[in-house]
């Protein structure tokens, strides 16, 4: 623990951990405290349009409904307007002064002791009668490799004797994956057929992959962006992120391992991928930000066009992860789920801002509601492997469930539950809501 | 040349080599004579409304002006309203049956002798008047890799001992590219600017490319497509395909050398992409199918999920594709676009039914406007490869242009242009439009 003395002044008012809601059960919450306020799209109870709102404790207060009753104005009103959509991506394009207007204006909205408290209750539905949907549309889906255990330890698993390649200390690696097919947490997810082989096998066979995995990350929401041509160097790279959110990044093994060479991951990934609902916004995360940890001894530094002071200073998250598996026999049996994964976004070698600024560095756009993936975020100590590849060694050693069950690679019927935590000392702890989905079986 | 008597009949009368249309210029016009009738997104003379139209000779019918004129009934008047929109997506979703409709009612109504010559030329506009723009809003774009020549001969350049890896011959490979940075015919291309190591050099630096090439590519536009995890099997696969363009996927071959293990191309990539502006239809295409060419002995037959009779009988295009160059040298000298590569679809190992298969059969879903590139499409024979890599080798053996320069690569306003011609005995020949962007020196 931090000396108290040595803790880092709070951002603001809106992260005054003494500040309490209102709204019931808000205070008590783990994940949507007052100090929160994630942005998401929902649809109410017997409503057909999704708009926009906002989590608080169990309930989501409809942007649209206290735009109506005259709750906003100025900034703020214009991005609760652009917030009250049937999708989040105008307000993802405004950026960072209106979001951040809106955020002061809504905690103050939802405070104990608010004089908007009559007029917003009107507002407010409770989260479990409503359905979440996918906070905006995803125009461009690039998944990162930043987690350097990870890269480390599957590697291993694919090429022995290399396992981290020559430009992953130099190049923030990245790919294009597949936007059509990311759900919001909750969508199941249906098991891929596809070419297996086998290494002794003469030719692949096209069945149910047996070898699916999931893989613990951290998705970030695109905000403003750049023009096609124009890079964003490091010193705005911020400017240009909106929000966070959790990512399982489905994996079938034996597709990609037969696939992947030489363009990379195709159907091995884009059969669908899940993320969590709610846009947990910089300002929200703005406590839990930290310097970047120092580079191994011997690491060659960033090259000039990824290297800031302030990224150097403060540009890494400090966000603790977590994976669950709760398979059919544990539902059955009432048994909670079980954590596989417990890691932290500390372990990211590039930060966000970094990836922001190689994606736009060769000119590519970005515009509001792509989605970036951190790529697999594994701790280096065995509890901390973000997927399945690395916990069973490719699925030699498998891993034992308190039902008495084993896994080397996931089953039809089990469900992969992805959390996040974000705590400090002197800070309201936050979370970023459940990213959650159960396997199908083949069709 | 194929005895005209075992000529395979023309689809239906729209493709009637003596059919001739009123419009000037029509029948003397090499790519859009009155049997082909590609659709396009363009704007007019004086006008910012993006709307549909199709090619025909050197003018424009403007699709939603000859809507509003009543020349249109049934299911070809619901074609022509989805396609007389900012963009095709919705035209593209409906699927053969009203584009089919469409297409009769256009050549009826285009057709020398028509009825309808006096309303329909009140909807023309000079072409070289109008802007063109992306002919649909791209979802999600996938560049294959099924040309089976260029992939054996840039595999000799990255693995001289491996160049085709043993998936090739069984797995359509392909990898997801970037939609945002895809632009229309005529809009200039910034060289890029990235991380290139010489392979005896320590470090990377961060520069502009040195390394720039074209790629000689069929796009493919998605019609109707899939819902998620709902496979296109092979018999259906072609329902799905709403129509073809040209494209060029520009490429920094430094960059790539160095980012795409173990994910694949991205920066090297995702700069920027040049397609032709028009959908050149599949109806219109219909008399230059062909059979898919023999596997080489000793191939492996494609698993069954990608084995198709019809696909084997017809499955394949006879289109030429051409490549041509014009420096900024040449252009001041006043010489015509000197030609690189001259290559054919025929080339393609893969049928696009079984790319579009393949794509879904993990049960990824394509939508209305998403784009698939064929990959470099290179003939065996030098003079028919379609990528400077292959061309020079590597850039070991430069090219000799007619205004006596020379190429490794591509430089600063280097324009370069690609063009496709289908013909064969017995019908009229089309072409697509030219695929044409200049570079522009890094920013």
């Amino acid at each position: 623990m931090r000396d108290a003395q040595a803790l880092p002044a709070l951002p603001d008012a809106t992260h005054d951990p003494a500040l309490l809601s209102w709204v019931p059960d808000a205070n008590r919450h783990a994940d949507f405290p007052i100090q929160n306020l994630p942005f998401g799209i929902f649809t109410p109870p017997g409503q057909d349009v999704p708009r926009g709102g906002v989590a608080i404790g169990a309930s989501i207060l409809d942007l649209a409904a206290a735009h109506h009753a005259g709750l906003f104005t100025g900034a703020a009103e214009i991005a609760a307007a652009a917030a009250s959509r049937e999708e989040l991506n105008a307000f993802l394009a405004l950026g960072a002064t209106p979001r951040r207007a809106l955020r002061t204006r809504l905690s103050a909205i939802l405070a104990a002791g608010s004089r908007d408290q009559h007029t917003a209750e009107r507002c407010l539905h409770p989260a479990a009668d409503c359905t979440l949907r996918l906070p905006a549309r995803i125009g461009g889906y690039t998944d990162f490799y930043v987690g350097i255990h990870h890269a480390t330890n599957v590697g291993r698993v694919f090429r022995p004797d290399n396992p981290l390649l020559p430009n992953y200390k130099y190049v923030p690696i990245g790919y294009h994956g597949r936007a059509s097919s990311v759900r919001a947490s909750g969508t199941r997810v249906r098991r891929p057929k596809g070419q297996l082989k086998v290494p002794d096998a003469e030719a692949p066979r096209f069945a149910p992959c047996e070898r699916l995995d999931y893989e613990l990350e951290l998705g970030i929401w695109i905000g403003p962006g750049n023009a096609l041509g124009t890079p964003v160097p490091m010193g705005e790279a911020e400017h240009h992120v909106a929000g966070y959110c959790l990512l399982n990044d489905w994996s079938a093994r034996d597709i990609q391992a037969w696939e992947y060479q030489p363009l990379g991951p195709f159907l091995s990934k884009n059969f669908g991928s899940t993320i969590s609902a709610w846009i947990v916004t910089p300002e929200a995360l703005a406590p839990f930000r930290m310097p970047q940890p120092a580079r191994p001894e011997g690491d060659p530094p960033p090259l000039p066009y990824l290297l800031d002071e302030a990224d150097q200073c403060q540009g890494a998250l400090g966000v603790v992860l977590e994976a669950l598996i709760l398979t059919a026999d544990m539902r059955k049996k009432g048994l909670p789920p079980y954590r596989l994964s417990r890691s932290n976004t500390c372990h990211m070698y590039w930060t966000v801002a970094q990836m922001v600024a190689h994606h736009t560095s060769g000119g590519c756009d970005l515009n509001p509601g792509d989605l970036l993936g951190s790529g697999t975020i594994s701790a280096p100590e065995p509890g901390g492997f973000g997927s399945l590849l690395e916990i069973t060694r490719g699925g030699k050693d498998p891993v034992a469930l308190p039902s008495g069950e084993t896994r080397r690679f996931l089953e039809d019927g089990d469900e992969i539950i992805l959390r996040a935590r974000a705590e400090r000392q002197g800070a309201a702890s936050i979370g970023f809501g459940e990213c959650r989905a159960r396997i199908l079986p083949a069709a």
